[in-house]
């Protein structure tokens, strides 16, 4: 018999839509917006009745702090290839009040089985990144707590870590390896999660210190991940009017670009 | 006493929340993603109670064809800063029967008021783009027609422009200016027109001929827009497994960055 993974435990969603956002998936205290995403989505695929995000979009309304939850969601069009869904991530106080923590909309599909077409046009490649050996593990226990490493195998390229030690490198730059402490393959939900387990890039330019808000996350899941760990990079290109966004991208152990994301995040006030 | 602009009138959303999907905002009888868009927002920021859209994500379900309809939407969250809704555009058919044209997630703010920050850190420049006067006219009366060229002033990149005599420029990058024809000055509404006003950028590559549905578009509007023209560029760096992304960044004529946009969309099965 197989035990469930750390990950599943974390992202399981009862048949009566019922959840838990899970102890130990935060920065600080407030869950991870990429593990809310998953969290949310383990609940929306069954809603579709497809299996992978595809475009997935959740905007952050409320803190995500330990406890029971519940996924809510409707299907707004079931197509042929297909099915979008609106919905949201609750908490669910002790008297039963229900807070939005995240509201989301996505499009599910099957990626194992429908591409359309062939033909592959690839501008770009996988982050230059040193073998993992060579990269700098992500640890739990920095200056602010992040225990959601502890279920993770996360390690940072060597020049993307100054800012560990108050050295800015000037670009807002994040590449690192990517996987899950207990061996859990990857999958396309993890995939959400993926999207934003990396320190903020903007940790390597001079931004005022402070915590850096998302409003808004989408990832595009653009293939189902061959087995092993991926490798990914995210970068801010514009700060301005207090506010940024950061781009990802997450490459697989064949080569291939499984997904894209991109955020709206806010500097420190 | 001012008239309605022509994108006023298209845009314009009653108190019972019914509207018109505008004819002549289309690409070959489909009314355009941007336009369909900034109809929805347009609505939608009523609901919010807040001016400009800040990040608005739109799954398109069915082609938005000229007539009826309706924008519905709801807050989930009014916030010191931001108010985020949910909802979306439906076309009403003679009968009454509704059917969901685009289904929309966004957040609302007052981007005249609320910067947070002064700070500013910027990687990147406005599209390299000749004079106006050196430019391509984008043409309402091309191959397939685009009757929403009649309302605004685009003019492509001549290096972007090769695909119209069937050269192909080998890059997926697709540059222009934007502006309307009647004149009508630019702000956060129009924005949203703007990304997805110019054609695909892969038709600079040798894509499978035929439409190219978009699944998804998302925009973050980052500034109000100064007077004048509009430069931007929209790029797509990865086609495969049948979908592409298709990335743009919009630059006022003070040379601000006013919106980024991506779209996840289909090849030609």
């Amino acid at each position: 018999m197989r035990e469930m993974t750390e990950f599943d435990d974390a992202t399981h969603v009862a048949a009566d839509d019922s959840t838990t956002i899970h102890d130990g998936w935060d920065i600080g205290g407030n869950a991870n917006g990429g593990y809310l995403l998953a969290l949310a989505a383990s609940g929306l695929r069954r809603v579709a009745g497809r299996p992978d995000p595809v475009s997935l979009t959740a905007h952050y309304l409320a803190p995500g702090l330990p406890g029971p939850a519940v996924v809510r969601g409707e299907v707004v069009k079931a197509g042929k290839r297909f099915t979008t869904v609106t919905g949201g991530l609750e908490s669910v106080a002790p008297d039963g009040a229900r807070r939005t923590v995240i509201q989301v909309l996505g499009t599910f599909g099957d990626l194992a089985t429908n591409a359309a077409s062939d033909f592959v046009a690839m501008n770009g490649a996988p982050p230059d990144l040193p073998q993992w050996e060579h990269c700098v593990p992500r640890e739990s226990n920095g200056i602010v707590p992040v225990p959601m490493m502890d279920h993770l195998q996360v390690r940072l390229h060597p020049d993307h870590t100054g800012w560990l030690r108050g050295e800015k490198a000037g670009v807002a730059e994040m590449a690192g390896w990517f996987g899950f402490a207990d061996g859990r393959p990857l999958d396309t939900l993890s995939l959400l999660l993926v999207a934003d387990a990396l320190p903020p890039a903007v940790f390597n330019i001079d931004i005022p210190p402070g915590w850096v808000p998302t409003v808004e996350l989408t990832v595009h899941v653009r293939a189902v991940p061959a087995p092993g760990l991926v490798r990914c990079v995210f970068r801010t290109r514009f700060v301005h009017g207090g506010m940024f966004e950061e781009d990802g991208e997450v490459w697989d152990s064949a080569g291939t670009l499984v997904a894209l994301s991109r955020q709206l995040a806010l500097l420190p006030r």
